[in-house]
């Protein structure tokens, strides 16, 4: 792989991200469903165990919305972004905030995975994992 | 992308994740660690948040080899498969079983996705993010 290749693919990467982190701060629905596949995987953080395709995937967003405080925290705190040609996957630590089983509003931080596929030159979300540690 | 050579790739990759969860059920921690880089980042079902490198992935399993009960149960019941010349990505749902809360044995159903980079010509695990969603 030519190394300035990947660091462009990289940032090309980082930028889907930072795209679909912002959409998600002004809760722009459409937003965060621009550069996902129909079929994309999700794993979430509640249940349910897993939501196959753009509307199951949709779905997820309404209630985590409807979750979120104002002004909207979504932030990614550290990433690392792995691509190769037309395949790629990113691994952060990110931190939401929301009200808790208290209904105070405390910061969450959870880990995320997102798997890339190019598809006509453009990256492309195919699957996302977030997730906290059980019992936390 | 040349599909036939995809599909070697694909087949390569479950090769190394049958392996690891062959050396899971004989808790045999040398084969779990056999294709792992020495970076690693591990984001595991209990805390902690994440383990980074090999030396923390592999304190992981001392205490998950531990909740296991016999006949240990370690298996793939579904998985996708995502793979580039030198990055892949496998998306899982899989099952093990050990006591819960109650000290009964009881299945436990994961969500589980891996990251693969082909390091001198072997595809080797760079991230694997195992979880449950919260609230189960």
């Amino acid at each position: 792989m030519n190394t300035d290749h990947g660091r462009s693919e990289e940032a090309a990467i980082r930028s889907v991200i930072d795209s679909w982190t912002s959409a998600v701060r002004r809760r722009d629905i459409e937003g965060i469903l621009n550069n996902h596949s129909p079929d994309v995987v999700m794993f979430d953080v509640p249940p349910p165990f897993q939501s196959r395709g753009i509307d199951a995937y949709r779905k997820t967003w309404a209630m985590f919305l409807s979750w979120l405080s104002d002004p909207v925290q979504f932030d990614v705190i550290d990433m690392d972004v792995t691509a190769g040609n037309d395949i790629a996957f990113a691994v952060a630590a990110m931190r939401c905030a929301g009200p808790g089983a208290d209904g105070k509003i405390a910061a969450l931080d959870f880990r995320l995975t997102v798997g890339l596929r190019k598809i006509e030159g453009q990256w492309t979300i195919v699957h996302e994992h977030h997730s906290v540690p059980a019992g936390d």
